[in-house]
């Protein structure tokens, strides 16, 4: 079996894992993600799409307790942010056009892009988004950054782990505070580590609520 | 065994769909997803989590063939468009917020909130999402848009179809033809159908080239 065949009788279903994730706040704080098993965690949420496949998405793992203790009141004092084992900063580079050349010469070499399509296609993304207007570049940015965090939050949820996404800390403080560069903007954190408690359960809209067939009449 | 039971053994592992998803440009143009099956689909993705679970995304399912005929000059003319299933609009709702009753009152009668939390969060949810200014709105809408959209490609995959995310389009014209109205922002198009051809693989950055442990130096 290749690598990949082992990983895939191992790894538990795809329901099980989107209909198992919930937002958990409660960690066991003795139990810490080796580096190892954290690096393989995000090689499998890189592998989320981006507009271009510029992956514009960047991220400061924090598991240094001194770290988390320093974060916690910028976080509004979620206990989550030093109980987890790691808190992931997912972060857009704004000049993440700065990495097409590596991404289409390694694309090139790996066979999976002509060479007849290769500096077309570099030339016109780096010349597109080094000059998009900071709101279109911003829109994709987040977007981009929540295709990244879904498909972390549910590696992690695969390998035994539990998340929480957080939008409820004071970004200029956090950046300022871990020497984030004015060229990343911050797109949420993700607590991540073993759950003491089971996360509660929560409603979502139906679908008839949320979507239309054809005709827009929401 | 219970329905969940029964859907995590039919399901294929998180892993497979994972490593199988690829962006797919060539569709089986005879291939028609039944509504109940794309109804399945969204209700899963629908699970993904959102700031304060306001659900901010919709969704305007494109399966009619003239509606993908008018859309396809408007996409680039791009032939997913056309010989795809269906096309999916991600939409966002800046005004989210007035569903935030419909959520919390389903959530407390469901008992997954106590009493003493529902009229706080609700009135508290309500105040913050309807007064925050446009371009946090924006941003918040943005990433959950993002988070949505990538749980809805790994449904999709595990379902055995093809999606392919597209953010080359002409949104103003868009929201014209299909009457979108101006408090809908378009997040993204996504096709989804039976693949006639496999994507293209591509490469990403290592996890080295994007994340950091404690101390941001990209």
């Amino acid at each position: 079996m290749t690598i990949a065949q082992v990983q895939a009788v191992q790894s538990p279903s795809f329901s099980e894992v989107v209909q198992g994730r919930r937002s958990v706040r409660s960690y066991d704080p003795t139990f810490q993600i080796s580096k190892e098993d954290m690096t393989e965690l995000l090689q499998e949420a890189l592998r989320a799409p981006s507009s271009s496949n510029v992956q514009p998405w960047r991220f400061l793992v924090i598991d240094s307790q001194e770290l988390k203790e320093k974060l916690l009141p910028i976080a509004n004092n979620q206990k989550q942010i030093v109980e987890a084992s790691a808190v992931i900063a997912v972060l857009g580079d704004t000049e993440g056009y700065k990495l097409v050349e590596t991404i289409v010469n390694r694309s090139y070499e790996a066979g999976f892009m002509p060479e007849s399509m290769k500096d077309t296609f570099m030339n016109n993304t780096i010349k597109m988004y080094s000059s998009l207007p900071p709101e279109v570049a911003h829109r994709i940015i987040y977007t981009d950054g929540g295709l990244v965090s879904m498909q972390l939050m549910l590696a992690a949820k695969a390998r035994g782990y539990d998340t929480v996404p957080m939008g409820g800390y004071n970004a200029e403080k956090f950046v300022e505070a871990f020497g984030i560069g004015e060229r990343y903007l911050p797109i949420m954190l993700i607590a991540v580590g073993k759950a003491a408690q089971e996360g509660r359960q929560s409603v979502r809209l139906t679908v008839d609520e949320v979507a239309n067939w054809n005709e827009f009449t929401l």
